[in-house]
């Protein structure tokens, strides 16, 4: 009930809040505004900036509802047990990768490089860095750090504790992907490879997804299989996913944000390839889906829905380093083999005892790889990267292998250590008993469907 | 069975309905057109209109998809019983607010001003409203209106009759929502207050989160709260959503929405201060979804799902006034305050017995005045705009709050009205029968989910 | 168990497939590299040319969510037994489509005019093809072929065996649908029409949602109705859809998704005419929803939210075609009247025991030729066109009809030979068993909700 003595209790806690905040400014007021932070200048200087700053911000946008698409995926893939805990995952990942990529991880990847290893300015996006095409950078690399620690969300998925999880996000923010991302993006030492145009990525088969991927891999194996994933002679077992309404609804959102991801990293809307790259998106997209159904069809006697879908977003994940390199029947060539490896690779990881219960590691982190291969056999040399089958000889495919090398093992390594060390320090596997109730139930008290009875898992 | 009697029968219904069509528009077709309908005009006056159109017209229908955000939280957040009942209102409200807003609200809003009060041209979008310039503004416009009318969906919800909330929607879109939103955007008297920079509002938190919040408080007392939600001793008990999986998506509908609804409110892309607004809108989001989550997460020991999402909401409602006028770092502390703000104002309103089941008061009434107050204390001065902590005096505060404070009386009066209206005339409330059969029973004489067994409430 | 010959199986097989696609490409690499493939040239010609791009290509991804939309949506209205198999055949249709398109639907619908019937050049998309001009113009289109043909999965949802679907999706893709478009957008016979200004189709009333709904209709009819529709004395039973929630998320995404296939379709933004579509589309589905709402309101006692939905959708259907030729009062005129066709359509072929399951063919086709015909009605001049009601005279009206009965012929004798020759060769209705257990079970071996206990159909 409401009473005066109420009332007041909460206006106090309110005015400390405010006072608490006030103090904070008062410290940082003292920052210079610097650069050009309305955008006048700028515009004076380029008078054809509105349209790239439209198309920049626009793709930023479409790959922000990528997030949307992976809660769907990764959640209707899950058990419905599982579920809340899975929107809290993709949620909180966003944000708290969003704030460690302001803080620290932006300026290690676009700052002013350092012997091609890190970047070194722009910390916490505060004086030079106040400027509207650094904010326009900025947007648009968020969303991408965010989708590289959204991918491991999958891969550790029905069994990982939320405080582990919390823990990760941060560090793919602020660490992980930013450093490798340097190194490929931000004017680091694998773009400077002498092979080739030195290792090329366009918009992140590598960096991204790969990254992504087999981190990915590396918390899978720390955590160990769900119960239940492997009978008593060791046989992998079939865990069905809660809903395939919603996988169906976020593989379009995947799609539909990728639409984003790949044209928009030309950054500008001056560069008319876009066309080019949006079509090779769509086909790589529409042939790797057709080849894991059709493979699975074959297989199995009947298509397999899951592998369709997860074939549609493994030939997105393969076209996103050649997208710009390549014609339409050579994007659809990439995508038939991603839609094939996908499946070939969900089957292997499954034999070896790695429990990726949405594919992650198969989708994101074999199929990186494929791309970032592909790029060194079928760039035709309409924009300024050369490959094999087109004369350009071994050397891109060399720069290619080597960034993809590096790439895995930095990500293994980073990975495997981060969820290592969490896991002697606090254990990042929630208890049997927690994991058999769901996590939801588990970590959050609630829910996700309490009007529904579940059945089985 | 199909008869030549019936046949007939349907093909004289059909003529009827092209006769009364025709009639119409015999009768109107003496209208002027005017203007410039096909912009060919506009485009030699402004070669670089069509940037701007884009901007425009994407940045609205991104707006338009957070109705899907808003029907799939509210959704989510209400039980299984009622959620064909709320997806209907959701469409309807934008419908009829669509239709309203275009009827008069448009002209109350953006029409020639009457003594800073009302906007008196454009009834109907008819004459000199034929224009690609004022189409362009219209499409903007009427989906704002419509974010104002389906915020107080959640707060009526599972309890309202289906004829009141129908009725509700016309009045907010024709008359609440534009006549506020003159006094602050049409060039009425809020924006001419002689304080600082006058009453600023940049993308809505008060013009339209605010009297969509306020109205809703207004519904939510006046109707009362649901069976069930307080026990015997007066206690708050939750009644939890049917879907988490749904909220969570309605979350990211609404963040990715929200990207439409604050950068584009600069109506031009020449403003290139576009890609500050999108990082601002991130990183309050990210911030208060972060700080619900930690707060929620230390006072109950485990992190509440659904406040997460209210809380990046809140952030979003909060960051929408300030866009413009603030840098990132600031974002991120106006988002933090908002999303603690959320969690207590819901535990606030869940005491005083006033039931919002979706918490739409305090998300964005609550926050919507803490945007509009954030103003006054935090504008830097680069946008023109400067608040009491970067050495602009109390002039602006003081303007955000005599803003707020008209705002929340506004909506209150008007909000508190319809619905007492409404109630005395046939009664807003549904039976208690039809409250607990659920309100897609008894309003609609279906189920959501006819395939599923319902449990609990 | 991971075994040292399992690996080198593996890498065998891995191997084999990139052989495989080496050798591919050694045969197709001397396909010429022509026209303009990075868009230095077009950009040197058309310095405005990124603004268009930009256009173009957002409004193509916003009508690619209309694939989520139409999933959400059919699958929302169908049952939860043939769910996955739904969001299969939507995923499929779109990548069956967009293939069959590249192979030889756009070359048949965009390639040089023959005698005013087929294009014939553009062939997979390579030589002078490969040029970001056409390839912009590919994205827009393979999207508005595949929304043709995802139609017709509500039509002969519940029923229709995997493989004819997926055949039918190819036939749509790569004959039906282009050879029509060739003949309204492609230079065809019925653009030269010497009446008015010749059949005119905006964005495609009849030339995509006629089409696929024509043949949806065709589709149904040698289907038959599913088990249970009908009553022992032919009364028709309502077999309601599982989910309403996936429905009014469907719906909004289609509604989101038409803003792109509307407006879009200037295909440049130098027509600031966009900002008019964008207006006119949004009033007509904004009527057409309140007109089918207060129809069913009125008719049944209780507004029906379904129909709503549907209603909202008939009426972007129908102002499809005259989107750019009337201003915003007439698109509400030609909204209301969509919205009581479509209830009114819907009763009619249900008593004609035609069974469509989501009222594709009413919604679609229906009023697909009602727009058309709207546009001999109202066209008012502005913008190329005019119509009856505004001084044009019949011929306008004339040609309108016209193309609604080739239409109309063209989709359904193709439709109807596809479907009778497939059913006359293999049967394309799945078995009664089969049908009853649900085709999710029968066509993949899965439940779309393993998690939840069915009740019911």
């Amino acid at each position: 009930m409401f009473t005066k003595e109420r009332a007041l209790k909460w206006l106090k806690k309110g005015w400390l809040l405010l006072l608490l905040t006030c103090l904070m400014l008062l410290v940082t007021r003292g920052i210079a505004l610097a650069a050009d932070p309305n955008g006048a200048q700028t515009l004076v200087g380029d008078p054809g900036a509105p349209v790239d700053y439209v198309w920049v911000l626009v793709c930023a946008f479409l790959v922000f509802m990528m997030q949307a698409g992976f809660a769907m995926l990764e959640g209707g893939f899950c058990r419905a047990k599982n579920t809340a805990n899975l929107m809290l995952k993709n949620l909180m990942d966003f944000a708290m990768c969003s704030l460690a990529f302001m803080v620290m991880g932006f300026a290690l990847m676009f700052g002013a490089d350092k012997a091609g290893l890190i970047g070194t300015t722009g910390w916490f996006l505060v004086g030079e860095a106040y400027d509207v095409g650094t904010y326009l950078l900025f947007i648009f690399q968020v969303v991408f750090a965010a989708t590289a620690a959204t991918i491991v969300a999958g891969a550790v998925a029905e069994r990982i504790k939320w405080k582990a999880y919390f823990i990760y996000a941060i560090i793919v923010g602020a660490i992980i992907y930013p450093i490798y991302g340097h190194w490929v993006w931000g004017g680091g030492w694998l773009a400077s490879l002498p092979l080739g145009a030195g290792h090329i990525d366009f918009a992140g088969s590598g960096v991204v997804h790969a990254i992504g991927g087999i981190v990915g891999l590396a918390g899978a194996m720390v955590l160990g299989p769900r119960f239940g994933k492997y009978d008593q002679n060791g046989k992998p077992r079939a865990i069905p996913g809660h809903s395939l309404a919603l996988a169906g609804l976020g593989c379009f959102l995947l799609w539909f944000g990728w639409f984003g991801f790949n044209p928009g990293s030309t950054l500008s809307a001056h560069e008319l390839r876009i066309s080019v790259i949006a079509v090779n998106t769509n086909m790589a997209a529409a042939a790797a889906a057709f080849a894991a159904m059709l493979f699975t069809w074959i297989r199995n006697k009947k298509p397999d829905v899951g592998m369709a879908m997860n074939g549609a977003i493994a030939g997105l994940v393969a076209i996103t380093a050649p997208c710009a390199f390549v014609e339409a029947w050579v994007a659809v060539i990439i995508g038939l083999v991603a839609g094939v490896l996908v499946v070939l690779s969900v089957s292997f990881f499954d034999r070896i005892h790695i429990d990726d219960p949405v594919g992650a590691v198969s989708v994101h982190g074999v199929n990186g790889i494929w791309g970032l291969l592909s790029v060194g056999l079928f760039a035709d040399g309409t924009y300024g990267v050369i490959g094999l089958f087109y004369g350009g000889g071994w050397g891109q495919l060399a720069a290619q292998a080597i960034g993809a090398v590096v790439c895995v093992a930095w990500a293994f390594a980073m990975g495997y250590a981060t969820f290592k060390i969490m896991d002697r320090v606090f254990g990042i596997r929630v208890s049997p008993q927690e994991e058999l109730a769901g996590l939801d139930i588990s970590e959050h008290g609630t829910k996700a469907y309490p009007d529904f009875p579940y059945v089985g898992g």
